[in-house]
């Protein structure tokens, strides 16, 4: 059996060895060579559009893809078919990185990096930012230590972001579709926003973009708010209406926000977000660096083999 | 007896209550009135030069001055006498508030919030920070998992700032006058930064400024780090040569500076170190904010009615 892996990241091929299995690598952007056509698996990292529509119509011996994105949306979009073909993501993968960005971009919206920037790019010293200061004065974000977090969208990610700020001092509670209590912390669903949000200090969005998130947070929850509260969003675009969040940055009905992800990307310079000295504009940079990717392909291979239920199936 | 408190900060009294001792607050900002000149105990924070000076002439029955900086030269600069007076320091009341700043300075400086800023600024999506991207490249700090990162000043900040920078992942090793093993870390002497340095991705400095810390980082010690490699100081500015600093960052010798501290704060408008894309300007904003302070001075007035050692002793 033929797999191919993409040169569109550092795998080590030799961390997938041990299975008899033919590991030959391929170049993600260009048409997949003729003599690859035998591929019955495949591995997907940032392929070009073209590359995928073209090894859909001539890679037919295709079984399994292995995606390494976390929403492989490109694969369907292709023209592979899930129904003929096990599809598995790259769920898990970009845990870490994405917890990381998400835990700078809280430190960059309570401890004011970004208005520092600004007092800088002016050739100035941000006095008012620095020195003694309040501490936890009520109506204030300026620390974790103390802050209440909410995670919406409480999966692997947040799991792995909850612990850190915890560590730091903040009291985290999260929001899913279901209730319970997941690697001990206490997640509400989401008929208790009415009841949260107003007690909330930073809310971290990590929600999938789907038609059931769309405007997840409406103009309605952002109201809920506090007007000193930040949001963060590192999951997708589509589940905040930029609209009303705008309306809410421009009229200080919310501290501010932190966002990694737009509705549309990259996001249009006519877009009014650039300009709101509230708002931190970061280029879907959370991701974008599997880590263990060798790992995960090595499990699903043998599950595979083994003609058992593989992980991340689409 | 007597024992004065400022109103410089939200302290509540009656976490001081239970001694017997006469409890009244005071402003910071002017001289202290006539009725109080019969204390015994005197809390600062953030007096003004003149009311420290006059209160050192005018009241002539202080025992004890509870500082809650970490540092108070102001209290000795006034003219207080340390052999005649017990002046204790706010030393560990700062802690957590520093330790969160430099975590935040380093996720700015590896994640590149700083230059998103900038190109936000300029209206213009930062396409070239987002994205797909090498991860863990030889020869970048782009992410704290997996990096070497050397905290220079291994006192309780440092012990507070570790264990963060663990959980995410950092490989944290210490520096100090002492070598040896500090809550689990290992902390080297001075003398093996030669060694330590060429491998090091970020170096995290929490010197005090005295004498024996002046340029403690010089153009020697720069040279040492690797092109790649951050400097973050939220110790005091005259730890680091500000003029090699700049030359090694105007070089693109070393990755960048995010630094708190200056030789001179407010960092005068002439200095080049504004308009250095690869460093990143804080005003000293890591402290300011004691917390516990109510704590100490309960502990530390325990100790000085039973006539026992107080803690922080200057």
């Amino acid at each position: 059996m033929k797999l191919l892996y993409p040169t569109s990241l550092r795998l080590d091929p030799s961390k997938l060895e041990g299975f008899g299995v033919n590991l030959q690598s391929y170049d993600v952007k260009t048409p997949i060579p003729e003599d690859h056509t035998d591929a019955e698996v495949l591995i997907t990292w940032c392929n070009s559009p073209d590359n995928l529509k073209d090894a859909s119509k001539r890679l037919t011996k295709i079984r399994w893809i292995q995606s390494l994105a976390a929403g492989p949306n490109d694969v369907l979009n292709a023209g592979f078919d899930p129904r003929k073909i096990t599809i598995t993501t790259g769920s898990g993968l970009h845990d870490k990185t994405v917890a990381e960005h998400a835990l700078g971009l809280l430190l960059v919206s309570a401890r004011k990096f970004h208005l520092m920037r600004d007092y800088q790019n002016d050739g100035k010293w941000p006095g008012p930012l620095g020195g003694p200061q309040p501490d936890k004065e009520p109506g204030t974000f300026n620390t974790l230590e103390g802050a209440n977090i909410v995670i919406w969208g409480f999966g692997n990610i947040a799991k792995m972001l909850a612990p850190y700020l915890t560590a730091i001092g903040a009291n985290v509670t999260g929001v899913a579709t279901k209730a319970g209590i997941r690697n001990g912390y206490e997640v509400c669903a989401e008929d208790k926003l009415p009841e949260l949000l107003p007690k909330t200090d930073a809310l971290v969005m990590i929600l999938p973009g789907s038609d059931s998130t769309k405007d997840a947070l409406n103009a309605e929850r952002l109201k809920l708010l506090p007007k000193h509260a930040w949001v963060v969003n590192v999951g997708r675009g589509t589940a905040i209406d930029e609209k009303a969040l705008d309306d809410a940055l421009a009229s200080n009905e919310i501290g501010g926000a932190a966002l990694d992800v737009f509705a549309t990307e990259p996001l249009p310079e006519s877009s009014p977000l650039y300009k709101r000295k509230n708002c931190v504009v970061s280029p879907h940079a959370a991701g974008g660096r599997p880590r263990g990717a060798e790992a995960l392909i090595v499990e699903n291979l043998r599950l595979f083999l083994a003609k058992q239920q593989l992980k991340n199936v689409l």
